[in-house]
């Protein structure tokens, strides 16, 4: 089965949706905006939040879980965050429906809520109002809390997974005594996505803070990881705010101190969410289909087995079940296909497709010579090699694949890192793709007719950024630092 | 601390209250019927999460995840699910806000859905429609399906875990050729409900079918686990639905068979939720607080030293280490309370109040004597020990409360548990709570009458019920076996 589908180059954005779709990641539902995530998919975001969620608990962090629903009034209460939030929400304002005239069924009028609810775009109101019921001295905090849960935000062009109107999360909401603390936390948390981002996604991300235009809305500060996808454009992968007091002194949440002294406490929050699949997929895979970093394929290893007689199955099939049982033991995920009903070449190609890392294939000549080839997805290499310590082979195989794979993308975002010093540069380097390291007077103006003029965005002022004389590239006014732009999802 | 809380004599449903909130397992939050499930509770709903999911993936199915959403109209395909399911639900009607003259926020009445979406309160409509894409042959099944997710019933009058507005919950959706297969799927479930129960929650339960009455909207039939709580009332802790081809005829999902025929898919769906949390604090509690069998326990086992001299506290404290590395090698989650700011008494009351199956406390007698106390949660029965192989002691334990537990809520159900022949004799046995055996001339009629007398509803007709002449204790019809009558939560 050879799949039917666009290449980068063609059309990159056809690309990137054929392989959502024909990879079994997602699907676009019914419900405008919403995605099926299919089990294939879901077990790649299984595999994420297995990593995060271990990383978060040895980090100090519970999970918990607050209501999906949040009143309406809560939204007045941070002033910058109804800006940034409340509007385009999925509102509630019936519980009932019942039996229309025509037979079907309507919505029923006498079944009006009194205030309306809103789904939670994120959950800073509704936790913080919770918080203040947690909180009373010193003695309660920190309070490091994270929950995994569902939330809508109604956005009118939706992308599979990069911009869904419905999508999966977590979300992280820390309570602490001071400023640094609280700030530590930020950073902490920054250090995590970072490391997951680099580590098991092999995609390569640049830390930093955002512009006090790009930030999150009622945060102080926001910081984020920056990853750039094969067509030269930005994705911000996870982002983690510092608060400062103002959740606290919206929901009046004081604590006592150590020294007997009332204060707000002080906050974070910090989330990573399905956009990540998004990321994933765009980050390493190629014209033949997904490649997937073994630390997150659902399969690391598929076996094929190749034969024209039952006889030569079942010589194959109990080779293969001792080296399964190997790599099982080592915890690898193996997958024996040895189903009748498709042929080994359709068997190839949907491996390849769906990002497997590693191919072993087993026919007559190999039974011949106690030998296996193996292929491996990100190079499309194969090999021919003997079963004596195949196990730590493959073990041995899979982290040069996820080290391949993290280099690679690496390479690929410092081939596409340009600092420029010249408008004309500038506008040529962004339209091409990639980042851009420029100097930048600060103010928001210069900012917004930026991207005005060349759909470039801040992504991030980079942490420890070196400082230096400079001219704005826009304005010509002086700057101190340079700052990273580039087009981004 | 001694906690102010209800004993179950005197309010069962206060203790019940009490134990949720004081021992930090949920909370009702600003959302009328939502909860908040605390870091202490979560924990416990992510063992059982971990022990289930691992059950369904070991029976071969895998997660996805469908859109909270599902256009109302959807409801009108399948007409009995509409009855039971399409009227107390939440529904989005607006999709934005904007700001309002006074300075708040309103619904913005230019942003009205065309049609309204309904928060599932179950999936199978939203799913159904999804499968029709997948299933084209047999080749396509069976399609082995879960879902871990959040739904909602508007529910009038709620109790933390057991019936909120919002939940928590899994819902499996499978797809077969066959009636048989499907019917087995179901019946394959109900035994990994019936085992989690037993063997992980400490739960006897009994297992058997629904009546028409009682079953599932737009089930066939509908198979349940039912619970004994201490206060003989029954809880339902699960079902497992063999739908038939209902939902495969409401949404026109057929396969071209093996033989090349065309036919509808037979279906299952089956779920438990957060109700569990609600069965598992009623099964085992007691008057001193919660009780958790140790498979569940978040911490498993809780070591506090006691010492007036700081040197004390560094000799017990390395002491301690070394038990907590023998019980951690053995997978027992530890926890080493050293805090200063509270006393010993208070944390044995604290850790006795949460359940923790196991308490450790050192003194300075116990550093003489190389010795250490151990006191069991569920008897409370304490002991002074050698420190000598005290990690296999411990594990053995560990399985000892484990046991006990199913032991004591079994020896209650049985206690509990009636054969009654004559309707005074029912009424009484059901006023005074438990199961009751009894025939019944399987009318709708008839139950419903029951119910209205007595609040009993029939629980279940167990699974290879034995098949004995009698007469209906209501009516006095002739009756071909006994049901299970019980009040319910």
């Amino acid at each position: 089965m050879a799949k039917n589908f666009s290449k980068r180059e063609d059309n990159y954005s056809q690309w990137y949706n054929d392989l959502v779709v024909k990879a079994d990641l997602a699907e676009n539902s019914a419900v405008r905006g919403c995605m099926v995530i299919k089990p294939y998919g879901y077990a790649i975001w299984e595999k994420m939040q297995a990593a995060l969620d271990k990383m978060f608990k040895d980090t100090g962090h519970q999970n918990a879980y607050f209501p999906l629903f949040i009143p309406k009034s809560f939204f007045n209460k941070e002033a910058d965050h109804v800006e940034g939030f409340a509007k385009e929400c999925a509102v509630v304002t019936h519980y009932r429906l019942k039996n229309a005239e025509d037979g079907g069924i309507e919505v029923d009028d006498t079944a009006k809520l009194e205030e309306e609810l809103i789904i939670r775009p994120t959950s800073e109101t509704i936790i913080w109002d919770t918080y203040k019921n947690w909180i009373q001295s010193y003695r309660d905090l920190p309070i490091l809390v994270n929950q995994w849960a569902n939330v809508v935000r109604w956005e009118m062009r939706t992308r599979m997974f990069l911009r869904t109107a419905e999508f999966l999360w977590q979300e992280g909401h820390t309570a602490h005594e001071t400023k640094e603390e609280a700030i530590e936390e930020t950073k902490k948390i920054l250090d995590v996505y970072a490391t997951f981002a680099e580590q098991w996604m092999g995609v390569p991300v640049l830390r930093g803070l955002k512009t006090e235009s790009e930030k999150f809305a009622g945060a102080i500060d926001t910081y984020c990881i920056e990853a750039l996808m094969q067509d030269g454009k930005a994705l911000q992968a996870g982002t983690s705010h510092f608060l400062g007091q103002n959740f606290a002194k919206a929901f009046d949440v004081k604590f006592v101190s150590k020294e007997n002294k009332q204060d707000y406490v002080w906050a974070t929050s910090w989330g990573v969410s399905t956009r990540l699949m998004g990321a994933l997929i765009m980050a390493h895979s190629d014209d033949n289909g997904l490649v997937l970093p073994p630390k997150l394929a659902p399969i690391q290893v598929i076996i094929v087995p190749i034969y024209k007689k039952d006889e030569q199955l079942a010589v194959i099939s109990e080779k293969v079940e001792k080296i399964k049982a190997a790599l099982e033991a080592k915890n690898i995920s193996v997958k024996y296909d040895d189903r009748d009903t498709y042929q080994p070449g359709w068997k190839f190609s949907e491996y390849e497709f769906k990002g497997v890392p590693v191919r072993l294939a087993m026919g007559p000549r190999d039974l011949e010579n106690d030998s296996v080839e193996i292929a491996r997805r990100d190079t499309l290499e194969k090999e021919v090699v003997s079963l004596e310590g195949i196990d730590d082979r493959i073990e041995k195989l899979l982290e040069d694949i996820q080290a391949n794979l993290f280099d690679k993308a690496l390479k690929f975002r410092e081939e596409k890192t340009h600092t420029v010093n010249d408008w004309e540069t500038f506008k040529a380097k962004i339209e091409e793709g990639g980042f851009v390291m420029a100097h930048w007077d600060g103010t928001a103006e210069t900012e917004k007719k930026i991207k005005q003029e060349t759909k470039a965005t801040i992504r991030t002022i980079l942490l420890n950024n070196p400082q230096e004389e400079g001219k704005c590239i826009y304005s010509g006014n002086p700057s101190k630092e340079r700052v990273v732009f580039a087009k981004a999802y």
